[in-house]
């Protein structure tokens, strides 16, 4: 959520984004957006209501100003795809047609293969209010209908770009599920850690509160292993070293009793 | 893309959404709209810049109204999540501080196994501009970091719940991730379809098209192959049978020749 004014290690190429009929320019600034965000740079407008150039687009866009300013305009969707090999349309709602209907991740991987086998790739987004018509999905190859909540399917165009641009990347992605965001300071090794714990658990038999021999073992454990979660750094541990020696050596000194 | 007012049937339930410092009403309605897209309805605002209720909020939610609606306002991050079990946190940037990192797919499945454990869980959102301070970021559990283009990754604030809530949707749901969508029609059967066939090559042996002997098994398999793939319904074999008879019986006809 950051901003930036960035765009020039931007991942270029992806499929090309088709907006057919876009109404308002805020839209189209925000497709232009989560388009950049999932890598896609070429946007292509068909017929765009109030025109083009459009100052709101341009501000909407926030940064991804490049993918505003490199938009071309056609007059019929026909035209727009003229050039592609493969037509994907984003849809919510079914037709009475028969047409392939994909998930928008497994369409990222098809046309991610699409491309790699060299062929030029499109995916089409209708108006705001009525979606892409029959006229135009027929010159799909493949629909895409995004499983969301059933009672309320109805995606904003910038939000229904955003999701597509987002798998586009996902499925390009290789970053690790989940991972330890080291920051600036080093892990703890695993040393450093027992010998904070081995110093915390003498100083609580010192203090008494490990005084029932029975139920130390389990208490010990309990302690250690709310430590060990924490997945301390070697920062971390030293301070945790320096609140053991306050509390011991300077502990309710500043309590008026 | 087609709106609908029709939100009783909502998937309810799904982590709260906690947007910390707002700033314009549009972002919280386009934030409430993505909930509701992926199921979630409990929206919890820290301390919104314009105050609240916000009627650009309202107008923005287009449809999602009931979200807006039943809103709470906090007044610290704090307070907004004194209830909860486990927090999430949206950033876009990496802290200094050591926490665990999720991608939105894995913490779709995370909060997933929580709620279903009994917790109560939420996912916060940052202000537009900066994102959620170091002070916030404390106080949740995991943060989110969606894997997006490294040189403008900066999301829009109803984009960015857009992704969240569209995982958490997908992270519950079935939907096969490639079917054919057999509208109003029933597919052919196969005896239909071998049945056209033979007619197709019956015509064209008559007029001639496949009178090179040598190379008629191998045209009769292309062009197989083409209806094949086409995956045709009952009512388009129907359809190709009537544009047999026409070319054959009055092919032509109207030209002037």
């Amino acid at each position: 959520m950051a901003g930036t004014d960035s765009t020039k290690e931007a991942v270029l190429g992806g499929p090309v984004v088709i907006l057919v009929e876009p109404q308002l320019g805020e839209n189209i600034g925000f497709a232009a957006r989560g388009m950049l965000n999932g890598g896609l740079t070429e946007l292509r407008l068909v017929n765009p209501r109030d025109g083009w150039p459009n100052e709101k687009a341009l501000a909407a866009a926030s940064g991804a100003d490049m993918v505003i300013e490199a938009a071309r305009v056609f007059e019929t969707t026909r035209d727009a795809i003229a050039d592609l090999n493969r037509v994907f349309a984003a849809t919510a709602r079914h037709r009475e047609m028969i047409q392939s209907v994909m998930t928008p991740r497994r369409a990222a991987v098809e046309m991610r293969q699409a491309m790699a086998g060299g062929a030029a790739v499109g995916v089409m987004f209708g108006p705001e209010r009525q979606g892409l018509d029959n006229d135009d999905l027929v010159l799909a190859d493949e629909l895409i209908h995004a499983p969301l909540n059933p009672a309320y399917s109805s995606l904003n165009l910038g939000q229904a770009v955003m999701i597509v641009a987002y798998e586009w990347f996902q499925s390009g992605d290789e970053t690790p599920e989940q991972f330890i965001d080291e920051g600036a300071t080093p892990p703890a090794t695993k040393a450093e850690l027992v010998n904070f714990l081995e110093r915390l658990e003498a100083e609580l038999d010192a203090c008494g509160f490990l005084a029932v021999e029975e139920k130390r073992p389990t208490m010990v454990r309990n302690i250690r292993n709310i430590f060990q979660r924490a997945q301390l750094s070697e920062q971390e541990v030293k301070t945790l070293h320096g609140i053991i020696r306050g509390l011991v050596d300077f502990g309710g000194k500043g309590r008026d009793e």
